[in-house]
């Protein structure tokens, strides 16, 4: 099969270079352009890009000229991938939409736009149906489908299985979350050597809102939000990559833990039939060991696009407590897009 | 007035030095006696112990004989320390009891004991009533105290005056706890550099079972848990000093944010007028900066026995979410245990 | 004695923080004024600045108000400390020098200008004979003093007596940078969290010349260096506070590690007799223990001020070997311009 | 071809662990048995070890039972490599030799004898001649090779070029080494974290004396040391993997930094033309990037045999400065000790 040419917009920046490295041998997609901010302009990717990944900066894309943040430059590339901070996205997606271009974004922008699919193939791939709510409200080919925030990601892929079977009520999480989630420079050393921030901007919101919509429904006005309640605690910790999450769960419907771990072991998502080239084997894996979930142990499971849940037992302020680990910057960011990419292509979206 | 001599059980330890430490200015003690394990016997102090703080070692302690853990040394002793491992404390404390001394300690062996008072001077210093009771049971003068889990002090501070104005009903913790409460060596670096670990052994029952007794009642049989449900998720982080907990609380009489600023910007403790040495100004101190409490920060607030609060704001699933930072080895260990034996002092319990 | 009304420029930043908490409680100095960009002009100290320090901010220093770097803002304070970065202080300390002032900096910026002297106390005091040199050349009263780049302020401190007992003439350094070297926001969490970075800009170049600037000596045209190689290696390691360094020496007498134990542990520098208020009881401590000195245990010696040194051995490839200790932003920046002001007040400098 | 059939002794250790990891999918070697102290006998791999490593367990190795170190329990194996501790393997591994094994040892203990090669494939492979001395010795077939020490490794890698090429007479070297190279528990958490530890038990003169070793030559009555000095100063830093080194270097002939990247820079070992699977591409990477080489971005380059230099460039004392990363558990641990079963193999040494 011939492979699709793509676009990744916002390249040079820490989620960018996420898109190259995964998108380096991808069996569907090819990277064929790069775009990013006029100072890097009339560079080469590898001169514009300070490369930050101890995988190397695959060589093709290195060479690849800097474009402008300009659907013109791309003529001819049905898709792109956007890694633009959320200030920049809210202004340059739409003109990829108005051109007739499919955006998977990773950006905050537009996710809680009400005919903006956000979606995790394993979670919720039905949302894509507002692709044509979308299209009918623009007048455009175009399109935009997100994916949500890196933790709500692993929140959502943990609670979706749970939720179907014994319907949650409530949700109280606490992230203990990995620098590298907020960007480079981010974190400054002096905030997080020997130290914890409670607190990381707009954070919580982000949690309590996202999942509300990946758990949630559509009809042909928009996204519904699922009926539960979520009350997030965001805090920073001293880790590269992995966010760690503590839930306690409160459920319509009895769950022991025995009945949570057995739900958990047999999901494999709504998108398993498809055989998305990104999807885990397992999108959740449940580990059985006291001390488990780990960032460092086990952020790379299934490529860093299976969640590892651990710990599960019962609370006695709700009714099941947990821990879970997300790569944040592989299933939580660039892998999640470009698995959304791979169910576009699944569902004939892409011209 | 002349210092009272007290000795320190275990005093070669993490726990033990900060018990030296901490009493090397004390203007009522005099570290008088220094006991440990066998394996110090004969050496000095100074000899026996690999001082592993940056504050230097007192002089005079650094020349005091090692003695066996055996009451028949400290003749003559009044008040006792202990800084003992659990394992070790179940067996010693008992034969000190014996001989007639009073033992402040800071093991987990007998904070569960009926008679056994478990005190935090600023939230439950009538639990001293406990005395009487345990010298009938035991027919003797000596006595235990103890002081709670390091975690469970910091959260009982801040939980004590809310419980009095708005009675609780739910809390929801979740730690992340500095490597200094596991003592050294301890946790081991391959374990922590670059992650966390979601499991601390037996923490989350402590707290739990702690944060019950401390917040509620002694009647003439022992001690009464409060009527309330707690659920913690213990997690280890990269901090040296300092334990960080997000709390969600659930109340049963309605309690703004607001409302919970203004009851701890208040709260003094049942100890106040007592003038206690180790008792800080303000045992709780609210911090209303967006990205406070933190570890590195505010540990020190109070010389270590101030636990700040921060992030004071609603809940969606239960009613009030706030952020703590307690000194897990000042207020928490060492310097609970002291703050006690002034109280004993105060209250005339002392021979 | 009335304290003498100094000004901080550059106050708001990491090192002016430095400087305001070290004079906190300063016998002889008080901080009458604080200065920095216009960015911050119109607001109160405690308003201006994101203090980032575990001890508080001085209650009365939060209320100044933040003056503009002008000399006329300044009119009547005889001494101000400068904690500008180099390129404003290149533009700024001079305004303040033709204005009449004494300025004790931090800056790189004149460090290395023939009649500005460069001086550690215990090392050089007598090169504030260059002053006279400086007023000659401007013209004016004003004149600006500066200490050395905090690596090299430990490394002068160690090299002094045994350069004056044995001559030095080579100096092979590795340093272990703590991040605080780099100010605020400084190094990336992404770039040191289980990282070394073996580069810091401009770093080795600084040992280097300032090092052989503090052991040389100073005639009627400025300052010669003295006639010893030197050569660094700068590193940038994962520590909050407190430079390591390794050093490998060759002398031109024989010096034996005994030797040099004993030069050193008498060595209390040529501004002994002065009592200057920062200088510490030792400059230089030096512990036998096998695995001292540490940053984290060792930085705070003597209130920051005190060198701590060990690992004295022989080196088979020059003479000998030792690792040292220096607290950069306390005896490396802050405390060692603050002693230089001590130093000028005792010698009589000051207006 | 056949795979052949190998043995690890210590196998459930940190570097035990290593070696069952990186021989998963060997294309020459298969784990047939492995071995451990009593305390785990009776258990399969799988119960017996505390898997630590990110990459998961291979299934087969994890179902094999843990054996005796006893060489009859192993017989028909031709070739072990052992993992064990130093105190351990100088009694065990003798006992394997006798029986006729041929072992590949990364213990310390024989390192030093005489007659047993200590070999880097890249670097003196022609040091295995010894084995004939070492059987004639012995009287037995079977016999040990080594391999040096991790950070002697990486530095031994470095300058095999370099004294080809320009003859060194001087190394002066810092290391900052990992805490991975302590195995587990290893360095406490709360000796490293905010802190540098300027001491390694032994490691000063391993690296001293096994350089000279690499470096010399064998003749008739066993290893001869290069003539040249070697000083070291062996630091622990906060890092998980990945040794740094900062050398200082003096030459007998001229070497500029050019010539030293050069020679660096098409260095491919004595072993290229062997193809051994574990042989990296290039044994040497020179970068040439300001800030590199860093331990976490270069520690895995060629799979983690390939040691990464940078910042080449003169030293005022000596002749040349350059700075060093080495994978210590891979290239400097279980690795090397793999690529000299390789270069056994390829040199027909094996029954």
């Amino acid at each position: 099969m011939k492979r699709i040419q793509v676009g990744v917009l916002g390249a040079t920046g820490t989620v960018g270079q996420g898109f190259v490295r995964l998108l380096a041998d991808h069996p569907w997609f090819e990277v064929a352009a790069v775009a990013a901010s006029e100072r890097s302009a009339g560079k080469s990717f590898g001169e514009a890009c300070r490369w930050r990944l101890s995988a190397p900066l695959p060589d093709r894309v290195g060479r690849l000229p800097i474009l402008p943040l300009d659907p013109r430059a791309m003529a001819g590339i049905p898709l792109v991938f956007s890694a633009l901070p959320a200030d920049v996205a809210c202004r340059v997606e739409p003109t990829f939409v108005v051109e007739g271009f499919v955006v998977s974004s990773n950006a905050t922008s537009f996710r809680q736009q009400s005919d903006v699919p956000l979606v995790v193939p394993e979670v919720n791939p039905d949302h894509l149906r507002l692709i044509d709510l979308q299209r009918r409200t623009s007048g455009r080919r175009g399109f935009l489908v997100t994916n949500p925030n890196c933790t709500t990601t692993g929140i959502a892929l943990v609670l979706k299985p749970l939720h179907d079977a014994f319907e949650l009520n409530s949700v109280v999480a606490a992230s203990m979350q990995a620098v590298s989630g907020a960007g480079y420079p981010g974190v400054a050393s002096l905030d997080i050597l020997d130290n914890v921030i409670p607190w990381i901007f707009g954070e919580e919101e982000k949690i309590e809102t996202e999942t509300r919509l990946l758990l949630g429904r559509v009809d042909e006005r928009g996204k519904v939000k699922a009926e539960l309640k979520v009350s997030a605690h965001a805090n920073r910790v001293s880790v590269l990559d992995g966010h760690t999450v503590c839930l306690s769960l409160g459920f319509r419907h009895p769950c022991t833990p025995r009945d949570a771990i057995d739900v958990l072991g047999v999901f494999r998502g709504a998108s398993a039939d498809l055989d998305l080239p990104s999807a885990p084997e397992r999108p959740v894996l449940v580990r059985e060991e006291e001390d488990r979930p780990q960032p460092r142990l086990d952020r790379d499971a299934g490529r860093g696009m299976t969640v590892t849940v651990g710990r599960v037992r019962a609370c006695s302020v709700l009714d099941l407590r947990l821990a879970l680990v997300v790569h944040n910057t592989v299933r939580g960011a660039a892998g999640g897009s470009i698995e959304n990419g791979e169910l576009l292509v699944r569902g004939g979206w892409l011209p």
